[in-house]
Parts: C-alpha cells; structure tokens; sequence
C-alpha cells in the first residue's frame, strides 16, 4: 500500500510504501533533515512536525519535550509512514537553505598573503589564443599536427603534447567553424602537456578556476577569474553528507555498510555543483567555462569525492587508498563544470592527516621558519602539526565535532543566528551574549562554547569537572529534561521559541573535546621530546566561529598557557591553500613538498596520548600549574563560588 | 499500422511499421544483406527472396534477371513492407557469416620475420607479480604508495608512475581480498608508466593481447598470448560498415551526411569484440584478460574506429583529424574487452595513406634498405610507398575496390567458394578454374579476376581496350542483361544456381582498376625523376587472394614489367605490422619513425597521373613497349583472333 506524503514548507510530494521510515522518506523526496547519526536513531536530531495524517513513532517520545510532543513532533528516524501525511521540517531542522554561513572572502589580502608566501600567478592551467594558417594541398598536414606545429613556433615542448580522443572527436569542426582562429586550454602535469579543451575564437580573457574547501560539516567555494586571481564570488553551504551522519566515521560506516559511496560522492559533488552554478549565474559566465579546480579535504572527505571506497581508513592500521589522488576531470566524479575540467586534490599524509591540512601548512608558512611551530585545525576533527623548516610531525585526535555544534543541544556552525560570543556575570549570573547577524538566537557556535564554558567556570556555575553547581540561586540554573542545565537565552529572546541552554552533558561533551586538543598538542610534543616552551608559534585554523577568544580558549586548557602573541588565528586555512594552489604552481609543489615531508603520529593506539587525555578532562587542566594565566584569573575573578584550591 | 517480419535463414523476427524500407528492417533486425551502395539503390546487391506476403517493390525489376522476378526476388532497398512477411536473404546477399575468409596465421614464421626486422618480444604493456607486505601501525603508508615503494625497490622509475580514479576505487580491496599478492598491469607510454589494471594473485602467464586490421571491407584479427608471442587464434569477417557503403568515400558520405559516426563505429568495434570474445572463448580465457590492442587501418577506418568524424578526408584539401592518434582505453571506444586495455593505432600518414600502411613498410623493411623499393597495398584503395633508407614517398590511387569483388557483378573476396584461378583455352575458350575451397563457385576473386582478364587477352576473348570480340563461336559469349558478357561457370557447376560471368561492365572496371594502380606507381616514380628500372624490389600487399600471379598481373599492365624475382608477395601486412607493434616496442616505434619519414603526393590534383591513368586504360598498356615480356607472350600466343600491332 502506498501513501503520499508532502514535506513542508518545501512543498514537496511523493508517494511512499506503507510502513517506510520517515527519515529515509525525507532522502527519497531530497528534503534536508539535520542529523547527526545518520539515521541510526540515537541523535535526536531529526525532529519533524506531522501536521497531518498517523505515523508510527517508535520511541520518538524519549527525544522529546513534551510540549514538541503535544506539537506533533516525532523523531523522523523513528517514524514510520501509516497514512497519507503532510510533515513539516521546522526551522531547527533544516538551516541548510536559510542560513548562509559568512564567507566573505578578500582577493587582494589573500593575493597579498599569497606573494608573502612565494607564490605568484603562474598557474599550469593556461589558455592560448593561436591564428592557424589553413591547409592548402601544399600544406596538408592533420588538424592536430597543425596544432602542435603551431605551440612548437610558440617554445613549447610539442613533443610531449597529448589530446584525448574527446577533444579530437571535436577538432575538426571548431577549427574549420572558427576559421582556424582557437583558443586552447592547456594543462601541464609536469610530464605532458595536455590540450584539455578547445574553443573557436579568442577566450584567454574568460578563465575561471574554483578553490573548494570540502569540510566534513561545511563545503567553501570560491570562484576565481584565473586571468588575476580575483575571486569573483564565494559562497558555502552544509555538507549535504550530513543527513548520512556527523563525522568521517559515521560516513565510512555510511559508505562501507549502507552501500552508500556513489550517494555520499553524489552529494558532495552536488553541492559543489550547485555553489558553483549560483556563482557562474551571478556573473554572467557559464560553469563550462571553469576548467581547474583545486579541492581541499580531509582524507575521508576526498576519497568519497573520488568515489574511491574509504572503508579502510577506520580499520586498524588506518590505511587510505592514495595519499596522492591522481588528476582526474570533472565529468569523472560528475561535477556539473566544464566536463573536460581538470580536478586536483590537494595531498593528504595519511588517513586522519588530509589535503586540508596540507593546505593549512601551507597558508601557514611554518614550513619554511627556523623555529618550531604548531598548527591546529578544528573542525570535525582536531588535526595539528608541529616543526619547522627542517620537520613536520602530524596526528590527529578524534576531538569531535563539538565545537562545529554536533552533540551539543543548540549546538550550531558559526553563522546567522549563532551566538558567538558569551559574558556571565559573576553576581547575577545573568548572560550578555551577541549573535552573528545581530538577529535573535537560534544556538550557539564554538567561539561561543569557548566563551561559555570559560565564563561558567570562571564565575563558579561549574566546577572544575564541568559539573553544574545546583544550589546556584539563579533561575538560569535549572534542572532539564536530561538534567542539569544553563538557560542562555530565555524563550523570548530566541528565534525558535525554545530555550538555548547549555546541558551538563554538552558540558561534558565539550571538556571532551578540549581535552582531545590538549592532549594531542602534549603528545606531539612530547613525541619530539619537546614541551610548549619551545613552541615560537601557534597557528589556529578551522571554523570556530569568525574568530576566536584565545584567551577563553586557554581558561577553558584547550590551548596551552602560552603569551597571546604567539597565537595567530588563520581562519579556513583549507580553502585558502586550494586557492593559493589553484593560483600558483610553485606553491602547489610546495604543498606536495609538504605532504612528503609530514610525519604521522598514530594518537588512536598512544597510551601518552590516554594519559594526557585523561588529565585534560578537567579544567583548565588536573596540574593547575601549567595554567599559572588561568590561576591567576580565577584568583582575582569575584565568584559567588570559592574555587578548589 | 505495424508488420512482423520474419528473417531466413536466421530466423530473426522483428515488427516494423507499414512502408518500412526493407534494407531498414534488415537493419533494425540485426541481419546481415550485402551491399555496395549503403542503401542508396544503385548497386543492385542487396536482393532478398520475399516467401510469403506484400512488398511494394519500388524499382527492384530493373536489377533482377527475369527468372529471379519470378521466384520472388526483390532489392532490398527500393522495397517496401506492405503486410507481414517472411523474407529470405538467399546465399548470394549472405556470405559474412557462412563463409570465413582464409587468415591462418603461423606464428613462427611471422616471429622469425618480426626478428629478422629486429624485433623481440618486448612489449611496453608488461605484468608485474608482487607479495607486498601488509599494512601495520608503524608502516601505515597508503595502498597506492605502498605499490609505488614495491615497484621502486624493483628499479621502476615509480616517480613517473600514474593510477587512475577507476583502478584506486578498487584497489584497496584486491589488496585486501588478495592478501597483498597482486600482479600490476603495467603500460608505459614513454612519458608515464600507466597502472592500467590490478589482479589478485599471479596472472602474470595469463595476458592476451590482439592485433587488428581493420580493412575497408574485411576485418581480421590475431588474438596474441603476449608471454610468447604465440598466435592463439586469428579470425576475420567482412567489416559491417560494408552495408553502409563499398568504399571510404560512401562511408564518410554515411558518418556525414546521414548522421551514421556512432553506427559506423558501433559496427567496426562490434566485429571485432565479436570475434574476439569468440577467439577467447574457443581458448578458455576471457576476454577481460586481452588488455593492449594494436589496429592498423586506413585512416579513414582508423578515425571512424575512434569516433572522430572523417568528413574532411574527403574535402580538398583532405585533412585528417589526426595521423598519430592517441591511445585510448577500451571502454572507450566500446570494446567488449577488459574496459581498460590500451588501444595503439598504428600511425598514419595522410588521409589516404594509414596506419595499414605504416605497418606494411615495416613489414617489408623497405625503410632499412639501400637499394629503391616498391611498395603497394591493394585494396578497396591502392596505396603505394617507394623508397628506401632515406626516404620514403606515398601515394593514393583509387583503385575502387573491384579487385575485391565489388563492381564486379559476381565479385567476392578471396574466400570458400571463390574462383581464384582462371585457364582459358586459346582454341575452344572453354575454361579451367580453381575454387577456393576445392567447392562448387560462388563468385570470383581478385587473383581469378586478374588470372580472367589477362587470359580473355592472351585468347582474344577481349580486344586491349576489354571489349568482348562478338564475333568469336563460343557459347561462352553471349549477349546477357547487361551486354556482352563472358561465362566462367555454367549453372550447373555454381552453387548458387546461376551463372557466373563477367560483363563487359566488370571488365571495364577491372581495367579501370588496374590503370589506376599503374598509373600511381608511374606518377610516383616521376615524381622521383626515376623509372621502373630504377625499382630494385616490388613488395605487394593486399587481399586479391591467396597468392597472386605476378605474370598474369603484368601482363594485364597492373603491374609493371620487371622480371618476376623482383616481385614478392607479402599478403595481408596490415595485421603482420600491427601484431609486430603489438609485441615489440622497439618495431612500433620504428612504424612511427616510419609514418613521419613518408613524404605524401597527392595524385588526385596531378595532371601526371590523369596522363598516365588514360595512357594505361588499355592491356597491357597504350605504350606497348613498355611491356615487352607482353609483347612476347602474345606473340607466342596461339589465339583464334590476331592480335593488333
């Protein structure tokens, strides 16, 4: 028996055996539904609105209010289809379309950062505008040896040219319809040079070349005139992968077990597609004419854009298929450019060590100072690296996506509505927050975790284990449906009529997450035998929020206790590098320079790394004294609370 | 209103609607009929026996003897369906796949010649077995880097190695599933060494490659074990495209004009899978495990195997798309082989002279040699090289393709059932033959054709410009349908219950043939400032037959008048070259030095060869002299009729 269900307010229809689950009816009708689990029913995360009609709610009622439940909601994972239905996803299950995250990107800083860097506009894309002579029956030679005849009178190295049968299916007629006056797009791989396309006419001055951040949670564009650089348009959105789960693991499991590799690389691919269409669009050229692309992701991340199978990557001993992705054209993986278009993956180190962080290092420069570095990258994962201009050593620590808004209960990505910066005053215990957009609050991102977390602690509305203290007389401390909790914004004062408030267990969730930060910097320190003194710099990147307290960051022992000015924080330091790469091929080298160079530290199997962890898992830290900052703050903080001494 | 259709003797059953051109039901039905003119209703082949129900049968009449009219013959092509029909393709409009055209290959011998031009087997496309060690914590290196490492410690140069998106997305799990034992197929392009492919365990002793001749109107192929070089097995078919159009020129008309690219490269690619899955199948192998492929063919077959539209081959100023076409893969062009076998074309040199030819210079080895040689492949065209060390001319003459059996009413190639020898008797004119076979005659071929002409000459059946003396007692010349006409083989001794005979019309296209082929040598050699006495050796290639009578040829003025030890007969050195290129890399690459070393004399504009062409339209030839071996033998030629002065 069938049913049709309408999703609102999208408006969309479709029919539905009897008894399907609504969460995959949502995948079905390609209606976006947040979830962190990727359908497995332990999220929570998928709360719809069954406005009409019966489902079968299995046990959503354990995820809800009751006031959601007196609403209609239901866990769309849980349900299952009875009757026809109209279902609405409610604004705190969706976001994806109506909040853009803030990526505003600046060319002539990041040209400016880029020449700092070494790097220069010397791409190994290129176009050539050439006036050919017409054969004559004196001068009779092929249409391709023309051609090459042609770029050897120019100093290229002919001999090592190649042209594929698809552009040679086509040569004929563009050559004899542009009256032998042609562009033609060609790529250097280092050992051929390749005609990758060929246009009738003169097109050098219509080059366009994308950067692409391909995060586990968020996907960056960047469209790029290749003439000079400027970026002509920017623009993000959700990783659609999310509706498969939250993190890399959940996706691999997604992939390997759910048979879902060509829909995760689908989706991804779609996205990018879809970003880089609205771009083209807004600037009047069409995406065909984009014909290099530089992409930067974690390993997981680009193996799934590969459609290569990452499944190995989560099994011990943690082995991705290539670090090095071979070129590959567009219409390979099926983005919707110009399907001749070259695809360059920026290289990963190993499985947990990806492109993005390559391309982190990169922006960074620490592989070209004297003195020892550290970069850090939070995103999904925390990925660091430490050294300088003679070694790189790597790890990654499964940090979770926290502080990206997973797992926490208003937890969100730092864009329109999030709040992203916390005060709470030590009398009142009242809050002053601010919210990206200046709007009204509809959860809170990482910048705001930070600030959150180190002003409760401050003020002594935690303890140092991240336990609220309940005999706080305040109304903002409060017992909740899954326990203690912190009311950040009263209903009113939100956008989604709800409290935003922090629970005992995003506390928890969050000290878990600092802890793994921590204690990864400690151990790739002390895997080289060195301690935070001799760190000269500390490099953060990732997208926290549009910036970061480090301060807070250091109160809550996340980073270490180190003076403010050897913090830099870099931002998307992954888009950046694929743009710097997209851009420079000097500087692509350097990346793969950089890969090569990476040593990787395998924190999943450290028993250093467990110790460190577990002495992390309090704050700022169980030894107080490698805080002496924070020691003193909490001294001279007015709390209500004496702090343990 | 729709008709069902049924085919003999393949018994295919197809529906089609009212009006229907039979030819296109033959076609949509999948069933082979003969045909020179691709349909357009000017050759006369195509003729099929309509056994029960309606055809409006258009201007079929005016093609079929009386006798055939009232046994229900019609021409496919000007027929139309009026009810539902059973329809029978008689054996005269068969032949593909009753009758298997000679093609045993020896592989010792051709070994030894291949040695004797200095080759060996090396191959570029080579296996490669290895035990990797398995992946741990301390030696987490990814799969593909850890296949590079195994390749590096066996001295590849691993840096230049390259492995597409399509094998890293299995990868990991042969690794996996083969417990780290694999065999690499490697193909090194010069530039890169390509991992075309990966197996579980050891198949180093299972790799198959093939050579192919792709001809105008047959096709043949060798199916090569490539650890030995041994011929496992060879087959041959006519070229499907033979229903689009008899020669290049119908088919570029076809690929053009009627929007047939696809079609014709369907058919070509069709054939060959076909003959190869059967190849591999008789051997117990698949034909997944054939992965290097090497085709020769004209350039027009060559551009049409690869897709590419061929229309200005056929425009003045004639240029190809390409003369060095680019390896493709097998998925690429749709072979039913392992989708990622490499695809060679052997080089081309213009568009009338291809990569069929390259292959028969390096065959005859002409290019090592001091002393001047004559090269000629014909075929359905007549290509010639002249030349030696150090330099090589080429050369294009229409030939038409009458030498294999088109344009001559009961014309056929050189196959079971054709007349291959012909005896005349000076006094009685009766007549003695051989058949292909030792069967009862279908038709005759080009060595039966030449042996015919050359004795209706000597016997005065025919005067020197090929008309049929009249006037001669013999019930042997006859005025039939078409004018006079000369019988071969009563009804009786046929297989097909008719008469076999040649008509004044074949003759002259026999003669028109032969002066197009003298003429090219003749204008060749002016262009040179040389003459036939200059010409230290003949090579002939070509399918006229299984040998063919070099007096006979000479003395119809085909070939020039040099004594017959100058001549030597080489056979098909199109699949000869193409499996040489397939084996050994350094021989393919002496075919490419070949193919730019040829310098190419477009005949068509020259006014020499129109003089030379009309001076040679009479046999021997108008100029008498120049064939004194000729001169004699009529002399001495006991015929009925004096011969003229």
């Amino acid at each position: 028996m069938k049913h049709k269900i309408t999703f609102l307010p999208d408006n969309v229809t479709i029919d539905v055996e009897h008894g399907t689950s609504l969460f995959k009816a949502t995948k079905a009708a390609g209606v976006y539904v947040l979830s962190s689990c990727g359908g497995k029913g332990n999220c929570g995360k998928c709360k719809v609105v069954v406005k009409s009609g019966a489902v079968e709610p299995g046990k959503s009622a354990s995820y809800l209010t009751k006031e959601e439940a007196e609403r209609g909601y239901a866990l769309a994972c849980h349900s299952h289809v009875e009757s026809d239905l109209v279902v609405e996803i409610p604004p705190e299950s969706r976001m994806q379309a109506k909040h853009k995250i803030a990526t505003g990107a600046n060319t002539d800083a990041l040209i400016k950062l880029m020449r700092e860097a070494g790097g220069c506009l010397d791409s190994r894309m290129m176009r050539v505008y050439m006036e050919l002579k017409a054969p004559t029956l004196d001068d009779n030679i092929s249409d391709f040896e023309r051609i090459r005849r042609a770029l050897d009178d120019r100093g290229f190295d002919a001999d090592h040219m190649h042209m594929n049968h698809v552009i040679l299916k086509k040569l004929a007629h563009v050559l004899r319809e542009a009256n032998w006056k042609i562009t033609l797009s060609l790529f250097s791989t280092g050992d051929v040079t390749e005609v990758l396309d060929i246009y009738g006419g003169d097109t050098t001055k219509k080059r366009f070349g994308a950067a692409v951040d391909i995060g586990t949670t968020t996907i960056v564009v960047y469209l790029v005139d290749m003439k000079n650089g400027q970026i002509v348009g920017t623009a993000s959105s959700y990783n659609a992968q999310v509706k498969c789960g939250d993190d890399v693991i959940t996706r691999i499991v997604y992939a390997t077990e759910k048979n879902g590799l060509q829909e995760l690389q689908d989706l991804a691919v779609g996205n990018i597609t879809a970003m880089l269409t609205e771009l083209a669009n807004k600037n009047a050229i069409s995406p065909t004419m984009i014909d290099y692309i530089v992409v930067a992701g974690n390993t997981t991340m680009n193996h799934l854009f590969y459609g290569i199978n990452p499944q190995f990557i989560r099994e011990e001993p943690y082995i991705p298929t290539a670090a090095f992705l071979p070129l590959i054209r567009g219409k390979n993986v099926g983005l919707g450019i110009d399907p001749q278009a070259v695809v360059y993956a920026m290289p990963n180190v190993a499985s947990y060590v990806g492109g993005d962080i390559t391309a982190g290092v990169l922006v960074s420069q620490m592989h070209k100072q004297d003195q020892v570095s550290l970069f850090i990258d939070v995103g999904t994962n925390g990925e660091m690296v430490l050294g300088n201009r003679e070694w790189l050593v790597t790890a990654a620590c499964s940090a979770g996506p926290a502080f990206e808004g997973s797992g926490i209960k208003f937890g969100m990505r730092a864009m329109e509505g999030a709040i992203e910066e916390v005060e709470i005053n030590p009398r009142t215990f009242e809050v002053n927050y601010r919210v990206i957009g200046d709007t009204k609050p509809i959860g809170i991102c990482g910048s705001g975790m930070i600030d959150a977390l180190a002003e409760m602690y401050l003020t002594g509305v935690i303890d140092q284990k991240g336990k609220i203290r309940e005999e706080i007389k305040s109304k903002r401390i409060r017992r909740g449906e899954s326990g203690l909790e912190y009311v950040l914004a009263w209903r009113v004062e939100s956008s989604i009529n709800k409290e935003i408030v922090l629970t005992e267990v995003d506390l928890d969730n969050l000290i878990r997450a600092k802890a793994a930060i921590y204690a990864g910097f400690a151990t790739l320190l002390g895997h080289m035998g060195m301690g935070f003194g001799d760190v000269d710099k500390i490099f953060i990147a990732g997208g926290f929020g549009r910036y970061i307290d480090v301060e807070r960051a250091v109160t809550i022992g996340m980073l270490p206790d180190l003076p403010v000015e050897k913090f830099q924080f870099l931002g998307n330091t992954s888009i950046m590098g694929a743009y710097y790469a997209l851009l420079c091929d000097r500087l692509r080298h350097e990346a793969e320079d950089i890969a090569r160079k990476m040593t990787y530290v395998e924190l999943s199997v450290s028993r250093n790394f467990m110790d460190e962890y577990m002495s992390a898992l309090f704050l700022p830290h169980t030894n107080l004294d490698a805080f002496p900052t924070v020691k003193k703050e909490m001294t001279r903080a007015k709390t209500w609370y004496p702090h343990e001494e």
